[in-house]
């Protein structure tokens, strides 16, 4: 078949550019070898979600009593009725990944997907024959896989990744997470809250090493309280997995410790899935692992294009379907502006979540900037205390000598909601006092926000 | 004594002005006759979001297993420890604004305050003595309560007001609501999932009817669904309560029926607090209960400003304490520009929740724009799914012709803190264009913000 476009990988990368093309008017097609959504729907973003409310709930039985009511003996977990509902949710969004190709016109087609020469894609089915189909635009959206670490090596079983980490056949009475950025910290904290002991092993000094360090101090003082062992400056050496029991070797400033448990999760990031779609045959020029793109995700090679994961930036769903976009609307004709990679939120949703965009403090510093910063605790916040969610707070960072909006950095429930606000603020290019002076519906979560930008400016009024 | 400024009242609109009035310098007094923080943080909004937590819950224990959780038998709800909890929130919230009385060194003036005089204030304590304070500026603030309908009237055990409803004895079997506003929503959702069995009357045709129409609509399904009585279109004629139970009169287009129920809840508005202050012999203004104020909360009389529930706008707490702040700065010769009244947001704290701001769809016809309309279901949104949270939508209303953002009207979960979004971006006159391509994080909620506006402009994903 002859497309305009062709979209292999039907992630939110993907599948999102694959539908905006549509509405543009282009005859488009998507090329998937397992489900549509890709590992965001199927094996990340959704289905992880699903258990952490699960885990939530959890919580919230164990502490009825808290809020007045009471619970005749404790709850249980239904450790396989929470995955099932996990991949109820999952399949459900596929399946409305399904509804929406149908409705755009879109054709899914069905196999793995490979650059094959000037304008076609060649199509090998899971039966092993292939068909060729051709398209003026070739967009690669081929996502990433678990990183594994030559020390590290995943069996499946008893070392894990992200996919085996959301249906293991039972809850494990003990797990290790290596790594301790979003994945890794969420999984620490399901698994936690259902009973499993839990360590965490970070090879950096501070847990979430990416988010400021006020965050990572933070989240690490609340989830050792919650009773997660948490090791920083540490590196695990090797597994021993010969027994019924893992030993994982991690060494330390104070020499070699073995962690004993029955799962280990590798979560030490992700890798780029570059291999065999035809890179090298058709010229396409790569650099540490991934495609060279510009500002509209065109590579070197006329015709093709490259989005999500395997090109520069944050590798988030929400960056994928964002490039798929711009991607898709620059060849339409549209004139999209390029991404500013800069006002990109990121979210981890542990209790208490995180959430930030822009500079981190040491960040914002280092990059010769001045700064204001205002911090308002959740302490302080009568919708918190309302809801018993005390723990926490919003940071936000500003450019003492222009106002600038540099940074936002967000400890606390449901803070992930709470993003959205100063993506739209610093889209906008507001001033700490527009935050200001924008009135907050009290009594809600989202006025620390608020208190945060007047705290910067000595106007706080709650603290 | 004598001050730059004397507040009269401790609620969100004279403790903010007071802090604020501090921080620049005033030498500041507030007189309160009860509890600092006024109605909002004792008896308003602080205390029925401890309690509505405690019926959500509740409720989770109630759906566990819908989350693969198992509750041996089910949950109780201990109705003196849910109340215990609310009292306990809002007298930490109550001790909080003490200390900040204090650290903002700003006297607290115990007693009923009345204007006498040019810049006098007389206090009177709870003993009858008298003592005069002589200020610059005095500041009315003393908010509303519960407004008595004559066919109404309210004895404070079987007809009562919000101020009984989150402080009964025991929890009721059976109440009317009479009024669907905020406070009668909040009410009526909070005893019915802890299983009273609830009928809401609204005299108008629709529920929460300042709201858009399709959000009206939309809860009024809902809540129906969760097995409230809903009347609209109806008129409390009269209540008989010489029997146990109420019986309550309503007039509907079918004739007059008779309700019974333990409880009738009056939630028909508030009145002003404008009697015995001094308004007439110091000669302010008034109008249909409302003192007179101009944009920087001046009234006809120098030094004399009025600010909150008496005044004019909305009579919520956000409202109270951002012309508190304005009348302030003014006051410090600052230059704040006017609050903008059509960038207020409203929220209800049922579940699912609603938020809003702006125009609704029909106030916008009215006012004479050609809209744009967006729409986006949180049965679409995978968080939503994930969240077991897939009722109500994101409503937007955007100006065809110059595309600007007239207003935004949600119902779902958690969506009152979502609006904040939408109040920052209107502040900055963001356009749709603007919302869209603010990357929101994935997955959240809030991501159907920028669908809705997508929605507006045929550019949607996800439907």
């Amino acid at each position: 078949m002859n497309y305009d476009v062709i979209v292999i990988g039907s992630g939110p990368g993907g599948y999102v550019a694959a539908i905006r093309a549509s509405q543009l008017g282009l005859k488009t097609a998507v090329v998937e070898k397992e489900s549509l959504g890709g590992i965001c729907l199927n094996w990340g973003c959704i289905p992880t979600k699903a258990l952490l409310k699960s885990a939530q709930v959890f919580e919230y039985i164990n502490h009825a009593a808290d809020y007045g009511i009471k619970v005749n003996g404790t709850g249980e977990v239904d450790f396989e009725s929470v995955v099932k509902r996990s991949r109820g949710v999952a399949d459900g969004m596929s399946k409305g990944v399904q509804f929406l190709m149908k409705k755009n016109k879109i054709d899914v087609l069905v196999g793995f997907g490979k650059l094959k020469g000037k304008g076609t894609v060649e199509v090998k089915a899971a039966d092993g024959t292939t068909a060729d189909h051709t398209a003026k635009h070739i967009i690669l959206a081929t996502g990433g896989r678990s990183r594994e670490l030559p020390n590290l090596k995943q069996d499946g079983k008893k070392v894990i990744g992200y996919r085996q980490a959301m249906v293991l056949p039972k809850q494990p009475k003990s797990l290790v997470v290596v790594g301790s950025g979003a994945i890794g910290i969420e999984f620490a904290y399901f698994y936690k809250s259902l009973g499993t002991q839990v360590t965490v092993v970070e090879f950096l000094p501070n847990i979430v090493p990416l988010e400021d360090e006020e965050v990572s101090k933070g989240l690490e003082r609340i989830l050792k309280k919650q009773g997660i062992n948490i090791m920083t400056n540490a590196n695990v050496e090797s597994v021993d997995t010969t027994g019924d029991i893992c030993k994982v070797n991690v060494k330390t400033a104070k020499g070699v410790e073995v962690l004993e448990a029955e799962i280990v999760l590798s979560a030490v990031g992700i890798t780029t899935n570059l291999e065999g779609i035809g890179l090298e045959e058709a010229g396409v020029k790569t650099d540490k692992g991934k495609v060279l793109v510009d500002d509209f995700y065109r590579t070197n090679v006329e015709g093709v294009y490259a989005i999500g994961d395997i090109v520069k930036g944050q590798a988030l769903a929400h960056v994928a379907s964002a490039e798929g976009i711009i991607c898709v609307e620059k060849i339409a004709g549209e004139h999209p502006e390029p991404l500013d990679y800069n006002n990109i939120p990121g979210c981890t949703y542990c209790s208490p979540e995180i959430a930030s965009v822009g500079y981190t403090e040491k960040a914002a510093k280092e990059a010769g900037y001045e700064v204001k910063v205002g911090k308002f605790p959740f302490s302080a916040s009568g919708k918190a205390s309302a809801a018993g969610a005390k723990d926490g707070f919003v940071k936000l960072i500003f450019d003492a000598k222009y106002g600038e909006f540099l940074g936002a950095h967000m400890l606390g429930f449901n803070v992930t909601e709470m993003i959205a606000e100063v993506v739209t603020a610093r889209k906008l290019e507001a001033t700490g006092h527009e935050i200001i002076k924008s009135v907050h519906p009290h009594p809600t979560m989202s006025e620390a926000v608020m208190e945060a930008a007047a705290a910067a400016y000595d106007e706080v009024i709650h603290l």
